[in-house]
């Protein structure tokens, strides 16, 4: 097999996070699904953005914040997704690529707008997410660099993708040039409701290409339809190589080599916004997997990477994490001190 | 004289602040005059920003915070300023009228896009702009409304708009059109550079319409061509009925009615950014002046609306001034607690 280039490359929805505090009258006022992440049209999202307090705006989109998080720990991190050629757009491209993470698929000259998700944050530090995936939705199967996928120790695609046809089978695509290569394919579920639409494919998904699932505890019993966490973990064992399970305080249980770990979640001082958590856990799990690292350690390193973006508003890491990672003594190749 | 609809009208230059962390290696670089506001063509914004780090957006504009911030306290505040009708435009009309400013300037269809500022932080918590005006400075006579700087008791206007020559003559228009209607003008000299580009211009709008001046040491000192801030103290005297002059960590100086207040600094637990504390303290000088408050009120007023803002990133206050000011005990008509 050929040298990698990439460590983890990452395909999803390219999205610029709106974020705002607000009181739960407001989600009762709009009808926002606490908690969830919601799609909505143009007009909606008009409609909700015209309510809003003031916002700041940061690039987000799940699985980029994870490649973001993987090139801050000093791993080799590569990005797919679509904007248009708009200010929010540009703002993604650079935002990601000031990061440290590859990213050229080249922006929609025309059609719907850049993707944006509305997030309002409540006073208990919950977020509800409302997108308008706008130009996110036209990644299509000409979208994929083969190339850089073969390149790739492992191809890392967002569940919310299977929303559009049409990227739905490019990552179908990407999953088997992935597999053609001999290299590695993880999944995340992204959101209960999303496995809801999307259940039978992405049993069948992981059933035939997934080596390493991610999910929270919503999501991974909404894919097995059972009603307590632990029979979706006896139900997830024999579909993939790995399971990572994550559960906000609970901290995270992991599966794999015949082997179960139950992970504490790493304290935080104060809890400020849980955007992008599950996003730095598999930014954490991802740069461990790839380094070497066994997998207690893969969630351990999940964890803090977790605990240090739930400090702050955001879903990106403010810190360097492979200083952060190698000061609290992680053992792992490419963290040590030196 | 008719009733007053607004406390404070500011006009200004409509931007959105892009902020990002870097070291003073990245000033040197891009040779980035530390602590200044340095006007950028759009060529030069591009490579800055390609070297940026990762951003946040959140709009901003100097007197626009100030707007802001009034309405925060619970005083009537509108806004004029020119955006283009482009997605940066649009964050910035939705940020000024969801913190509860008026605001109808109408966007320019054409031409260049909106207003940005690229703000560097280094480690010290200095901020060094560079700013790429844009749209901003079409801002123009005929964009004034003359009821509305009628129907205000202070017409608060932003020097950095002298350096577009058709927003200079705006805003001499509506100095003009206030006093016309008995109100009171109010100037920020914005910068010290920007001083230096109008002094005699400015010289003049303050003898012929000023009433209250803002200024921070280094501006006034550029102002009056002078080394050492007292002879600048002694040099504004008898130019404007009311002159409060900031010096950052050494609290304020204000001077009016034959009298002048040595105002301290309000202590901040955690420096952070000092982006919009002059804009915040003519937000709490001008609540004050509009609310009937003495000279040694209004700069209190403003200290501790300074200290809110610099407590953290970005250039409006996060909490609702009005409780934070009542809390303290100011006794100011419609700051008390009930």
């Amino acid at each position: 097999m050929t040298e990698t280039r990439f460590d983890v490359l990452a395909i999803g929805n390219a999205i610029v996070d709106v974020l705002a505090h607000a009181d739960d009258a407001f989600l009762t006022e709009h009808r926002i699904e606490k908690g969830a992440m919601t799609l909505v049209d143009e007009a909606r999202a008009q409609r909700i953005y015209d309510g809003m307090p003031p916002g700041i705006e940061i690039s987000g989109g799940s699985v980029a914040n994870t490649a973001v998080g993987l090139a801050s720990l000093g791993g080799r991190a590569a990005y797919m997704g679509k904007v248009r050629d708009d200010q929010l757009g540009g703002v993604f491209a650079h935002d990601i690529r000031a990061a440290g993470v590859a990213y050229d698929t080249p922006p929609a000259r025309g059609g719907p707008s850049s993707a944006r998700c509305l997030i309002v944050v409540t006073p208990d530090a919950q977020r509800s997410m409302n997108t308008y995936l706008g130009a996110a939705v036209e990644f299509s199967t000409s979208d994929l660099n083969a190339d850089a996928i073969a390149a790739a120790q492992v191809t890392y695609l967002e569940g919310y993708l299977y929303d559009p046809p049409e990227a739905k089978r490019a990552l179908e695509k990407a999953a088997a040039l992935a597999k053609t290569a001999g290299r590695q394919v993880a999944l995340t579920l992204s959101d209960a409701f999303c496995v809801d639409r999307h259940r039978a494919d992405f049993q069948n998904l992981i059933d035939n290409y997934v080596d390493i699932l991610f999910a929270n505890e919503q999501e991974v019993m909404s894919l097995y339809e059972v009603a307590a966490f632990d029979d979706a973990l006896q139900a997830v064992r024999g579909h993939c190589a790995v399971a990572a399970l994550t559960r906000s305080g609970a901290g995270s249980v992991v599966l794999g080599d015949g082997e179960v770990h139950v992970i504490d979640a790493e304290p935080v001082d104060e809890l400020v916004d849980t955007t992008g958590a599950g996003d730095l856990y598999a930014a954490g799990f991802l740069f461990g997997i790839t380094h070497g690292a066994d997998l207690a350690t893969c969630g351990a390193l999940g964890s803090v990477a977790a605990a240090e973006v739930i400090s702050y508003f955001g879903a990106r890491p403010e810190v360097g994490l492979k200083d952060l990672m190698a000061a609290k003594g992680f053992m792992v190749r490419d963290l040590m001190l030196s």
